[in-house]
């Protein structure tokens, strides 16, 4: 499916770098702009320097005079708002609206044609005004990233963020990177003999008065069962109690 | 619970203005500085222009020289990093973990207490080197955003706001302003009413052939199924289908 982010009059080089970077980071490069403030905004220092290394996507962007010039090949246009609009589409937040798009769910999509859309259009306001009425109309939904009800004020290239975050894991998301490898737990028995072999190290060290145990193990037990050591944890653990069990006869010669 | 944002060694100040912003947007006041680069970076003018508002924020933050001295009350930390570290915490992915640190999931929570954290700090490293091991290897998670796999450069201020964004949902999110009121369908027979209305006027207007209908009207039916018009719009289709009807009677006259 082809996503495509559009800002509207933006004013300031900053942002346009900025929503370039936030935008390649979730893997996506379609950028246009609407009659922005600045004819060269695409090649401003302030815009290159926030942009930091998505370069590719200032490259490829496209600037257009009209809103209408923007939306080729799209078949849903999603609105960006911090307010509803009377007689505007419905609003929702975009993980909703997301899942609903792609699962095709009867009523989220009541405007739309039977089919997933095959290009989606995500439309951004200008920083000081938002989105103007007749823009909102024309889209299928308007979404609203839920914030504090007393400061709602997100800035351009963090709400891109947003979006792009979110609509990047409703398709799929990305991998994390190469995670650790996989770290099973030592099973029980392995445990238990660490143990023994700690008990027998703290009542050599003096900790642990064999007469008077208290709960010791059973709350060292319990701890290591929380901390689910794998098999060279309980290893390096079985040294530590080694090396006690060897100091301690060391000093008792 | 008490949710902390901390920032290790921060260089920009733009950076830390961003941060509080995106911080409050999401409903978060209490911001640490560890070590940053200028002492007065909560009080210079990039970091209150970015900050655009949250001024609170600012005001409320507090710099500290040393890690230690910003956990105190808090006990989960996460680390966040774009690339896992040998011998540290688990690498999750933001939504994942908080869903499993809220909802107590054994073996997400392996090292953690078996009481809910009281106190969730997030900890970001400086722009330019990320988190030092030993601060990463402290934390009992390490997040990671999963980004393209090619271009993983996330903006701190960025960074913060898609975790405070993901941990306010976690959290039980804000609700949405204001919406729509609920906007019932007509029924299926007011629907009914108007498509014969509307057939009439097609008819009038010499668009609608009665002898070869083709399939305009299951075709113009479907499409209001879809629409899945209120009984407001069926009124105004059916004024539509008045005016039609009215003018072709003065055109035939």
């Amino acid at each position: 499916m082809h996503s495509r982010f559009v800002l509207i009059q933006t004013s300031h080089a900053g942002n346009v770098g900025a929503v370039a970077r936030a935008m390649k980071v979730m893997g996506f490069d379609d950028l246009v702009l609407v009659a922005p403030r600045w004819a060269n905004v695409l090649r401003r220092e302030e815009t290159i320097q926030r942009a930091s290394g998505a370069n590719d996507v200032l490259a490829k962007a496209r600037i257009v005079d009209t809103l209408d010039e923007a939306l080729d090949g799209m078949d849903h246009l999603c609105a960006t708002a911090m307010t509803p609009r009377d007689f505007g589409p419905p609003t929702r937040a975009p993980r909703e609206h997301f899942a609903a798009l792609l699962a095709q769910a009867p009523g989220a999509l009541d405007a739309a044609p039977s089919n997933r859309p095959g290009g989606v259009a995500f439309l951004f306001g200008s920083e000081r005004f938002g989105m103007r009425n007749e823009d909102v109309y024309r889209c299928h939904a308007c979404l609203s990233i839920p914030t504090d009800p007393h400061f709602g004020s997100l800035n351009l290239a963090a709400a891109v963020q947003l979006i792009a975050y979110d609509w990047r894991q409703a398709l799929g998301g990305f991998a994390l990177p190469p995670a650790e490898p996989a770290r099973p737990a030592a099973d029980a028995h392995a445990l238990a003999g660490m143990l023994t072999h700690l008990e027998q190290a703290l009542v050599a060290v003096d900790f642990l008065d064999p007469a008077a145990p208290k709960k010791l193990m059973p709350r060292l037990n319990q701890l290591f069962n929380r901390a689910a050591p794998t098999d060279e944890e309980i290893h390096i653990l079985r040294g530590v109690a080694k090396a006690m069990l060897q100091m301690a006869a060391k000093a008792k010669r």
